[in-house]
């Protein structure tokens, strides 16, 4: 069996290779480990929305992981270079960064460069679900502890997800062990919920959505969700909503960069809001149309 | 500044071009999401060792992330292809399934074509590390919930592997919430515990190690280290050993599909079975290279 000559190799699919001819990419940190940080964002009109905020976002996630050589400044130029040459109006712009690319080893070489990747796409058009709301569905999460963290280990969100979608729902909301919603698999989770001490414009409601820690990510869409919510006078209060509270909330919405706010008319199979987008929703994506607009004026 | 004819795109490091013309390999899910599943196996003196359980943990984890259309023999065979061509005695062999290549959308277009990718490499010789033994270190376990499944997500064991090598030792030992040694950052742990009730050949002492459970990996070398005690007498249970048991321990190891039974001389800074390997663990040593002779014995 052993009498050819000892070759270190590689196979991809069912091609055999020598180890020194395997593209740089099966060699990316990304591929063996999930070893990398990323940003999605997007433009509205021709103009990138909130990019200082994920850009920020984007230099912690980096600094958790201890990836180093990789400066924001060069990365908003890649952004800023690629978009312009994009020209695409609505566009998502997804980038990672990882480790970079070298043998197998948990500990990466010494002088490692960090790889660059990103892609521009025509974001696809959200009104339909926007004006008739999502299904969702809770499961249990069961992701790791630095989920503030936007790394590339997401297979919990993918599998939570594609069950979701499987029983004919839109998209996964996480549940942790004490029965609280820390937020979606590709989203933030919102409740409109009674709250009797509640003045202001919104008497007896508030916004409900998890505080800020390790176990949710920095949203940059929540945090413009709860400018909105200052805007038309709804009392917020950052406290995780309960799957019984969610079940009998005034109304619940998720929110994303590529669709904003986006209202969810079913939970787990209750109606929320007579299954209809509500008011308070409504009234909050309206106004988040006019944070677009501050943020992607000229 | 949208003068320019709408492209989709995509930049890797500094270089633009059509999304169209981006490899293959940076749209694979393990890229995106670590979608997908491995595994390592080696040879001993030109055979492989404990084949048949690596390919079953692997079908496992198949299953478990739900990723269809690999037949396990299928795997096997390009494993002894590409084994024969590289004619490697002592070899490392690394593969994974990802659910394939396609657009980043968490749920996949229908009919993604998984991708297999392998490498064999020499392993290297780990004789100086099982005859020093290591240094580990403790680190909280921040993992999933799923550790069972043989996953890419490693970006926590990264980072606990990184931070041990930071401060001079050889492997992350991974704590629960309660004060529970888990496993290692990329090996099973073991403790050699007093035991006034263990007879045997061994009595008053045990081989501790964490029972299987979503927060492990089923080890194949575990597996064999248990078949080891059972050869040489000594009594086993499994009960996950505290940081404060393992303090106080008789003696301590790892074991690791690349490297079998390696001896802990320090943990957390203390000298375990005064700095050496310890006799009960070598006697392990030399019963699991009695187990190597069988498995891979003509």
């Amino acid at each position: 069996m052993l009498g050819g000559k000892r070759m270190e190799l590689a196979m991809i699919q069912d091609e055999l290779m020598p180890i020194e001819a395997v593209p740089h990419s099966y060699m990316d940190r990304a591929m063996y480990y999930g070893d990398g940080v990323y940003e999605v964002i997007r433009s509205y009109k021709g103009r990138i929305f909130a990019l200082e905020d994920h850009l920020a976002r984007f230099e912690n996630s980096l600094e958790a992981v201890d990836i180093s050589g990789v400066g924001i400044a060069a990365v908003k130029h890649r952004v800023l270079t690629a978009f312009d040459r994009a020209a695409i109006e609505n566009a998502k712009i997804y980038f990672h960064v990882t480790r970079g690319s070298g043998p197998r080893n948990p500990v990466e070489t010494a002088g490692l460069v960090p790889n660059f990747y990103l892609t521009i796409t025509e974001l696809e058009d959200a009104t339909q679900e926007k004006v008739q709301g999502l299904c969702v569905k809770t499961c249990p999460d069961l992701r790791w502890k630095r989920c503030d963290i936007k790394s590339l280990n997401l297979l919990p969100n993918i599998l939570a997800k594609r069950e979701a979608v499987k029983q004919g729902c839109d998209e996964a909301i996480f549940v942790d062990d004490q029965g609280f919603i820390t937020e979606g698999s590709a989203s933030a989770f919102f409740g409109i919920c009674k709250d009797s001490s509640a003045e202001g414009h919104w008497p007896g409601i508030c916004l409900r959505t998890s505080a800020l820690d390790v176990n949710i990510l920095p949203s940059v869409t929540r945090k413009y969700v709860l400018k909105c919510a200052q805007l038309i006078g709804l009392i917020v209060t950052e406290h995780s909503v309960t799957v019984a509270e969610a079940t009998e909330a005034e109304e619940l919405f998720i929110a994303v960069t590529t669709r904003d706010i986006v209202p969810i008319i079913q939970f787990d199979g209750f109606s929320i809001s007579h299954g209809k987008p509500g008011q308070v929703t409504q009234a909050l994506m309206r106004a988040f149309e006019q944070c677009i607009e501050e943020d992607i004026s000229p």
